[in-house]
């Protein structure tokens, strides 16, 4: 496979329009049509990371646009390892990975977009969200319990229009920062029930792994219908053409890294990332500095 | 006039739906339609700062519902005189007044809004912006030049349709909030520009409020025109039954004063601030604790 025909592999995983969108239809296995063996997948894989950097580079450099990835995923899906493997090799002062994990008070004290939008990406730089804002559609929809701490008044808690109000404003969250030269891509490492219970069971007899686990894993595991369902509906309200949802194949490790920074490249390819050329009065500066500096 | 008449004085400043809206239509000098002297208008701030502050302590305690004013003006209109007779003998402790001043660099790094939502409300709150992102549609729209600050991409930079997107971002920003329990209430200091000429006087004639005053000031009245068009839009696109403009006659200082606080007893009165009674688990502990505390 080379690295155009890597690249044409994201159409077949991004979704810009949630209107027919079957979580059903994307399968957890697919490897995007060739057979590409793990050697193979390794060396593109390196490739995109070496393009992905060169790309940061200049992003940097341009200190205009800028590039927000959304992790999301079911447990043992590979959140973790897509980070440390696509994101490695590339300047980490461009780079700001934020977890996020259960709010603090601060944060359920005011709405559930504030503690994401103080992450949002500066410009010149690329945020990786690991877990999001989409958590509070997703957790938060299947144990609504959990919004008994979110000083919600009661009158605005709970119901279909409730979770309804969440994605709009999901939406429009991300337009807003999309109009300030955010590139938005989401993605969600899908990955089959069988498989998430082979990496469990990896993790659990695999002593320098059981870190790795936690009880609440396999309590979280009896409601996977419903976070099957919750995804489908968060993806389906939210997958616009300007901030898309990319749904990768994530039984195979290597496979979804590689998707992932193809993603990432095909969102830093859309912007104009020329380093900006000097003003004409700069280039005076710049050939007085020169000459100052020979003269020495 | 009764409370009750102050209360139905709002009406006439409110602004819910943009589509028919002309500044023009609204007279910096009115003054409700009553005849009310300095003293009785005295006498109805007293009793509303009164009504507020009861308010502002029962919102304090459901710790549910927060309120966001955004308080906009031209300079001299008297935005930090009605923070200080409005808020003045409400509990500090549940209130935060935060002033929107030239972005610095980590802000222009960011989305316009980015500085913003970090101040807005936490729950039992009251927030009152001076100035606000309403600045972003005023301020950056007569001097556009502004925008070169703002590590905007080249393709994204000005226009009709950047304007319309702001605008557009700022109401969904504000619907959020409102999702989230915080009634937002935005306040024009509408001052004409005959009144703001007498007050520069008196700041340059007046040794103790020549600090008021600075020579920028003049330079932006020559923006008279342009601000009063660029409010016009401002409010035209984001007036909303949830989250309202006033439009406030701010000729007479006091009378002004008078309607702020009554748009806030109004945004607070429109919430169920019950004291939550607590469950009967904790019912019992209270009965324990009372029991421990008399057997001492």
């Amino acid at each position: 496979m080379k690295p155009k025909a890597a690249r044409k592999l994201l159409e077949r995983y991004r979704v810009t329009d949630g209107a027919a969108f079957r979580l059903a239809d994307h399968d957890p296995a697919d490897g995007g049509g060739g057979i590409v063996d793990h050697d193979e997948l390794d060396a593109l894989l390196a490739d995109g990371v070496a393009r992905l950097s060169e790309l940061q580079g200049r992003l940097y450099a341009a200190d205009t646009w800028s590039l927000l990835v959304v992790l999301q995923a079911m447990d043992a899906a590979g959140k973790d390892g897509t980070i440390k493997h696509v994101m490695t090799g590339v300047n980490p002062q461009g780079v700001v990975v934020t977890p996020f994990k259960q709010p603090g008070p601060e944060d359920l004290a005011h709405g559930f977009l504030w503690r994401v939008h103080a992450h949002a990406p500066a410009a010149g730089r690329i945020a990786v969200f690991n877990r999001s804002h989409y958590e509070d559609v997703l957790v938060a929809r299947v144990h609504p319990e959990l919004l008994d701490h979110a000083h919600l008044p009661a009158g605005l808690h709970g119901g279909k229009k409730f979770w309804r109000h969440r994605l709009e404003d999901i939406s429009a969250f991300e337009t807003y920062l999309v109009h300030q030269g955010t590139a938005v891509i989401k993605i969600f490492l899908h990955v089959s029930r069988e498989e998430q219970k082979r990496r469990f069971l990896s993790r659990i007899d695999t002593p320098h792994k059981n870190w790795k686990f936690s009880a609440a894993d396999i309590k979280e595991r009896d409601y996977w219908d419903e976070y099957q369902t919750a995804y489908e509906q968060a993806i389906a309200a939210t997958a616009t053409a300007h901030a898309p949802w990319y749904v990768v194949p994530a039984d195979n490790k290597l496979f979804a890294h590689l998707v992932v920074a193809e993603a990432m490249i095909d969102a830093l390819s859309g912007m104009e990332l020329e380093e900006p050329s000097p003003p004409e009065a700069e280039c005076k500066l710049l050939a007085e500095a020169k000459a100052r500096l020979e003269a020495e």
